[in-house]
């Protein structure tokens, strides 16, 4: 593991959020802030190596920060990914891509957390906001009832829906569609060209709030025990868990990442994530 | 089983769609004459009473027509459902909607096929075209792969999606949500207040062309044998099926058939629906 300082290092420079506009660095930082004062003491440090924690391609059009902390063996916490990538597109424009994934481990069932902004541009934004479930809703209607129902998540994607800048979004991948639970917040926001002004109000008056209580609902109802599971349920567990995992590395970062970075370094960097999320725990 | 001119009686009756406009009923019959041309000679008679077959409230209000056919021993059809309801609303207009649904049995993991079209006015329908998966695609990618991505079904729902008339609609029920694949078509069509002309142009130049191609890519798909499964595999779709089988009871009639037939008359035919689906096949 590399010395505490360049620890730090890596985690500062997630958390500066350079290249997005200042309500989006502030909506990420608040998720971030509060996920560590209640979980950072359940996590070991950052070990991925330095030069993974923050990259840029050869010609420095892209640029990408990177954490992800394993939870310690008492945790139900498997992982936290954190991460921004910023890209100056061919057609001039920027891309900005900010995340913040939390993954439960076997010891529980309860839902994990994922949060991802994605900005093509400034006056353009698609949002996902969920707690994708780990078990087949279909199979298990009480796991839907009680983490989905009976806290009422689907008044919050109805509040998003409403405002006349929100359209729906759908990944083009269907096995990222399945993975999102049915009250997934998964929505593309267009304000009129050059009106970042009613973007930043959006982010501040109708985002913000929203993905606050979404994390609070998570807290609340995931990571504070109570879900303990017998042998047949943690097989299943981690025979899911593992899949979503692998699929996601596969569609998500080995077909964006070599047009973002090039194929060496992309082949690197997903490599170490695969080598971190593989080691014990 | 009553004798062979009431049966045609019930059956004639659901074929006549009285109170849709004619594309809808046009593109009712074409749907259910083509599983029947394919799929008849696998079918038991329906066997649901003649009062079940077809049934309206005491006030008149309410009319309604039903027919199950059970899949034979050697078919991987477990039971075709075919309905139409209408409604007279207390607030003047007319509530229709119509059904098919074909539920495969545990010899084939091949997913169902089910089309509704919800009518609240005569320029507005919501439709719900889908293969509803019967494995948790998470956790079976290639089932994913095979019925839904090399299949292109999500072309279709593209096609509809682009059109000014048509919105995303999603159901109420969270189960229900969870029940459709991700390639689901469900959708909201609203023409202008009296535009009936464009509504009915809707459905003969854009909805039939789609569900006749998504009719026949399952009938190709999923009716035609090689997708055997073992005893293990046998148990989890039993128990899934048996799930959603009872859960859409729940959701679907238990919650609008009182309301639209009053309570003595919607038990009855929920109870007779029960009889049907549980008994042997």
């Amino acid at each position: 593991p590399p010395p505490s300082s360049s620890m730090e290092e890596g985690r500062r420079k997630l958390m500066e959020f350079p290249y997005v506009p200042a309500p989006v660095r502030d909506l990420m930082v608040d998720l971030i802030s509060t996920v560590d004062n209640r979980l950072e003491s359940q996590l070991h440090p950052c070990t991925l190596p330095l030069d993974v924690q923050y990259y840029e391609n050869t010609t420095g059009n892209s640029q990408a920060s990177l954490q992800i902390r394993r939870g310690q063996d008492s945790s139900p916490i498997d992982y936290i990914l954190e991460s921004w990538i910023h890209s100056k597109l061919p057609t001039g424009g920027d891309l900005n891509i900010t995340s913040l994934l939390v993954n439960m481990n076997s010891s529980t069932d309860a839902p994990n957390f994922l949060t991802e902004l994605i900005q093509p541009s400034p006056t353009s934004v698609i949002i996902i906001l969920d707690l994708p479930p780990r078990k087949d809703p279909v199979l298990y209607p009480d796991y839907l009832h009680t983490f989905y129902e009976s806290t009422q998540l689907d008044t919050y994607r109805q509040k998003l829906e409403k405002l006349p800048e929100v359209k729906p979004y759908l990944s083009p991948s269907l096995y990222v569609r399945s993975v999102f639970s049915p009250t997934v917040i998964m929505f593309s926001v267009e304000t009129e060209t050059g009106d970042s002004a009613r973007m930043e109000e959006i982010v501040r008056s109708h985002l913000i709030p929203v993905f606050k209580d979404v994390l609070g609902i998570w807290l609340n109802q995931c990571t504070c025990g109570g879900r303990e599971v017998g042998e047949t349920e943690k097989a299943y567990l981690k025979k899911r868990d593992s899949l979503v995992r692998i699929k996601s590395i596969e569609i998500d970062l080995e077909s964006s990442f070599p047009r973002l970075f090039g194929p060496e370094l992309a082949s690197r960097v997903v490599s170490e994530i695969r080598k971190v999320l593989s080691s014990g725990s």
